[in-house]
């Protein structure tokens, strides 16, 4: 690193202000502290950051933001770095601080009364899952990387996952915000109620903003009565429509009892079964489509298993499942599941991907998979389209494998052909370019031509209304 | 209505532009037609206007308000005008325009494969849940004056109700928006997506806003499959405590199933008996607190009614419930909710009364409702607290009826410590002064104290910066 870009010498005295609001172990300013902050892990993006700040408690980030913005110090909020879009990653530049949330990580309260819980921003989503269970409560929030990403910066990219079809997003699942403004003004909006119109809802402009607006520090979280009940299936399907009837069918029987539903390709499966150990495929080798369903209810004789029973016989004598495997244990829902979450490290094993994010009504998703898969292949023959995700929220993963053969920097090269070519099929049917992965820096570029206008422009002057220096993440979002 | 705030004089040739703009039927400048859009339903107020537009469609809308912005006329945004906060009412200045939506009242689409019913900003909130009814769907927002509030003012003050328990308020009942801004320029964001993270979430900016930042003019709606199964009960319950209990028995037993559950007093329930005709009270003549319990399902064979009785029986055995009456028929069930449904009425005809519309955590209305009596008792000795509402939120009406032979004017002129008695409470007890009814003009005054600081500082940053020339809905919401 450039010593020009760490040295603090435009800034006398700063990394000392900040030694003493935040401690010893609260500020990381050597080359080999700050590496694993520095890169986003799709190793997207690199940037540079004068140094780490580790505060333990609000009123540390607050102190630390007014000192920043005083002197024009850019700040880059970090949680568990997991953004798809390297929404977390500093610039190249120099005057910037990397902010992590990690310390603070406390769960502040849980009440099973109110049903909810207050964390910190720093709090892991899979520890904040095992605390609601420790509590006879679920937390439904549930998606790949719940290991390491943390509350803030999942409310803050209004996050989906896998239960989004019956939970709804990060968004739906919280009630109140604590946030820190580009100014270190606190807004203290950890409330717990369900229902408060006083002026405008700030909490829903902060989740989604990507850090842009200021630093979410901590959250109430809403939670639910845990599953008494599941029932598990995966189907082998003849067409993207049949899985979309499939869908239907489902939502008609028990709209409350759909917890997921996910579509794979047959291609995606056979990497997945290809590249990854331990699994193997109980139905349909050679199906086209797959469909991955999964019911859950809080109340007791529920009978989901024979829910999932009858609507999968009518859906077979209509013609819409070919063959079903339904889960007998524990560990069969969790070898069906584990063939759609290896979705992502069997494409990543099986060459380079190019990967999209999109959405569009759930109607459309038949016409949306059919459409992009063929002008995928055409773009470039021998390209394996391998399109999966959340059929259910009409968010499907419109991923693409590089042909077998091809040098993966050739393939790479055409990347943004190959997400145009998803994007105008996508923007054709009334879709978004980013359902639930956010803009970050991947797709800043892209807002001008789908949001432009009038939408982009309401955007520009909140920005700089709450953000005047435009010092807190700057270069996501917004072109 | 003095001449000087209605003519036309300091902005010569405006309601010609206006007229052609809109129209001949799409402008009124007739004292008598402007008449009944100057005062809100509950008379609190009363202001001016030199005109009602009536647009037709959102490039009217558009147009207006870009010839209003240029001369600085400010606009009042008006729907159905059913406010309880007088937050549609015109102030008593000049150079005011009334916007009214009320021909702008088309279904533009429905589509029960989304299950999206994409409408105009005027239509009556009645009429959306009948149409969603003929296609076989539901549209679940419910409250008094559906008859005649519509979807822009209920979308602009996040409109809660009777089945927000189950379903949430407006804002979750939305998916996209189109809004006029204060400059005339259009976000065209009618996108029937479950997930799109794609910059800043203006819809929900906008969604409480109450016509601050710009005016609704259409939005995508969400549908969920009607119910097919229904089971509703009356109880008396021994306490506030009690009450609680009996919703955590429901919710634990089958969370999805309850629609609604409201929370009455023994005297609000006498104020019905007394006042409205065609009301009888088919259990605990005596009792000092009732609970009207609403299941619903979607799915067959549901067991409602079995699981009604068996969680009532339980909660009798545990003294949680003292006598229960079942609805043997959609008659039946019609009249217990008309014991819910007329107490604002019976309070209107038992004398003058002060209403309120605070929240507080689910586990703490028990508190709220039994402190609030008891300082109100106080407070005005003979006076009769009404407290009703909508338990499952939080959310209760701690309404205040005068003694009997008061003279409602002394009564009244105790309202601004009756409300500051309630709210000293609720305040201690992490509540909000504002459910569900938003802040209008009524309770501008209170912001400053509630949500003052960085979150004021905050939401007057966003107003200036969307509408820095302050024309839109002023005197709302922020003081």
């Amino acid at each position: 690193m450039p010593d020009d870009l760490r040295s603090p010498g435009p800034h006398p005295g700063l990394l000392d202000a900040l030694r003493q609001i935040l401690g010893p172990h609260g500020l990381l300013t050597e080359a080999s502290d700050l590496e694993p902050y520095l890169a986003d892990w799709r190793a997207l993006y690199r940037g540079e950051a004068m140094a780490v700040l580790r505060p333990a408690s609000t009123e540390e980030v607050s102190a630390c933001v007014k000192l920043c913005a005083e002197r024009g110090i850019t700040i880059i909020p970090q949680g568990g770095n997991t953004s798809m879009v390297g929404g977390a990653t500093p610039e190249a530049k120099p005057n910037q601080v990397i902010l992590s949330l990690a310390r603070m990580n406390r769960v502040l309260d849980v009440d099973t009364a109110d049903m909810t819980m207050t964390v910190e921003a720093g709090l892991v989503l899979a520890r904040a899952q095992q605390v609601a269970a420790e509590h006879g409560a679920l937390f439904p929030l549930s998606l790949g990387a719940e290991g390491t990403a943390m509350i803030g910066g999942l409310l803050s990219t209004n996050a989906g996952g896998n239960t989004t079809v019956r939970y709804g997003n990060a968004r739906e699942l919280m009630l109140g915000l604590e946030v820190v403004l580009p100014d270190g003004g606190v807004i203290h909006g950890l409330r717990r109620l369900r229902k408060d119109n006083t002026g405008y809802a700030l909490r829903h402009l902060f989740v989604g903003a990507e850090g842009t607006l200021g630093i979410i520090t901590a959250a109430v979280l809403r939670l639910f009565p845990a599953a008494k009940e599941t029932a598990t299936a995966l189907c082998a399907v003849p067409s993207e429509d049949a899985a979309l009837a499939l869908f239907r069918r489902f939502r008609a029987a028990d709209e409350g009892a759909v917890r997921a539903f996910e579509y794979m390709s047959g291609i995606g499966m056979g990497l997945v079964l290809n590249h990854i150990e331990g699994t193997s495929l109980p139905i349909g080798q050679d199906a086209q489509h797959f469909v991955l369903v999964d019911l859950s209810a809080s109340r007791e004789g529920a009978g989901l298993r024979g829910l999932l029973e009858s609507v999968l016989e009518a859906a077979m004598e209509a013609g819409e499942v070919e063959d079903a495997a339904l889960a007998e244990s524990e560990a069969q829902r969790a070898a069906l599941w584990k063939l759609r979450e290896e979705h992502p490290e069997a494409q990543k094993r099986a060459g380079a991907s190019v990967k999209s994010d999109v959405s569009v009504p759930v109607s459309a998703v038949p016409e949306m998979i059919r459409r992009s898969s063929a002008a995928l292949r055409e773009l470039i023959p021998g390209s394996r389209p391998v399109p999966f995700g959340h059929m259910g929220d009409g968010n499907i993963h419109m991923n693409l494998e590089q042909p077998e053969g091809m040098a993966a920097e050739d393939f790479l090269a055409r990347a943004h052909d190959i997400m145009d070519c998803v994007n105008a099929i996508v923007r054709e049917l009334g879709g978004s370019f980013s359902a639930e992965h956010g803009v970050g820096r991947l797709k800043t570029d892209m807002m001008e031509e789908w949001r432009g206008g009038a939408e982009l422009s309401a955007m520009r002057a909140i920005k700089a209304a709450l953000d005047p220096r435009g010092i807190m993440n700057p270069g996501k979002v917004l072109p």
